[in-house]
């Protein structure tokens, strides 16, 4: 009965909305009243999103498709570089459980409102036990339609991180082997996904060449709206431009 | 009655998957279905997350915090830098509805499954109406409990673009003012949000003394699974370290 009521409040209320000329109604839903979501879906609301208790939905009245922003489309996972520039040896490992035993770097997904390098420096601890510090951000890789993303989007960041711990203990559920391997070593096997091979060079390059070459380097500003920071990655600026 | 007999269906099927030492329950509920959702929250379960018809709800049943994996945590944003060589001026709007009219560079949200240099394409095009061709990514930035992200964060990335057409159409329900202007001047006025100065002072940098400083240049590769490509963005690898 309450049900009943409700879609034809709902009802009402649209076809009066409609006729003031709004674009859209927002719907917020929590998931043990979901019966209401099932009502309002019969009016043609979708959902926008929902995430833990509660569900957000909504209902586009403008002209042509809708509008209205989406929700995020892009899972991040960060993996960490760890060279130890005493011996050109980078920290490496193989996951358990994948077809291919291939060498990577040590990464994961990033938690809900982590910074990227504190990503990397995490990662990097609970998967080998080396304590290390963000350096700089080396690539970026945008892959579409992730089989472990949802069918969402996946950004995968590299950080250069140095190491401050050296004695290696790997977590055995997540990794098959770890290892401090010869960087060029590492640049050379056959062993290693594309993009280690690939990002392996370039530390390889910046190691004999100066980390200047390859770094993106991070900077702190105010964030326009009040009380937040944001870091801004980028090449490193002279500082001849800084002060222009 | 259906919704009754469902949720005793699931209350012995979880207990009996308990025993058997499951980790976690998924559950798929069609959106015109929702009193299911409601029937399993009573149960524990919480949205992972839904999206237009369809709620995706989990349970853990393992010990200590649910260790599955989350859903898409950023939203991207991407901006275009379209710098005309010729004459040293670099492509600039001021959004319409926003308190403070600074400039900045043309863009917006990313499209699901958008490659980033066709989504800072499609929006200085959309915004100003000039065609451009993506070059680089000169910058990245990370953002969290973003307001226009629904709580979530946001990744927006400067990417630097090659104008392939000058006579500025600009879209008045977005901006405000739209026009080329000259870059050193962009990198010293105080009218121009932080970001935007200090990329417009990168691109001053790498317009006198060659892109090469500034800009991550992408590569294609194969993904691991099959039948797709993935863009890999970092300094341009010289050619000695590729054939290492």
């Amino acid at each position: 009965a309450l049900t009943l009521l409700f879609f034809l409040f709902l009802a009402d209320a649209v076809a009066r909305w409609r006729e003031e000329g709004r674009l859209a109604v927002w719907l917020h839903v929590p998931i043990l009243q979901s019966r209401f979501a099932a009502a309002a879906a019969s009016q043609g609301f979708d959902f926008h999103h929902a995430e833990q208790g509660s569900s957000t939905l909504t209902l586009w009245l403008g002209e042509g498709p809708s509008r209205l922003p989406g929700y995020a489309t892009h899972q991040l996972g960060v993996a960490g570089a760890v060279l130890d520039e005493s011996t050109g040896k980078v920290l490496v490992v193989q996951d358990r459980n994948k077809t291919l035993n291939a060498w990577k770097f040590p990464g994961g997904l990033a938690n809900p409102g982590e910074d990227i390098g504190d990503t990397a420096v995490r990662e990097v601890f609970e998967e080998t036990g080396i304590k290390s510090e963000f350096k700089s951000i080396l690539s970026l890789r945008q892959q579409h339609q992730h089989p472990g993303a949802f069918g969402k989007s996946d950004m995968y960041i590299i950080c250069r991180l140095q190491p401050s711990s050296f004695d290696i203990r790997f977590c055995r559920q997540e990794c098959l082997r770890c290892e401090w391997m010869d960087l060029q070593e590492l640049a050379r096997t056959k062993d290693a996904t594309p993009i280690t091979s690939n990002v392996a060079k370039l530390l390889l390059y910046g190691y004999r060449e100066g980390f200047g070459k390859i770094d993106l380097t991070m900077r702190e500003f105010p964030a326009v709206y009040t009380g937040r920071f944001y870091k801004l990655y980028h090449r490193e600026l002279p500082q001849p431009y800084r002060n222009i």
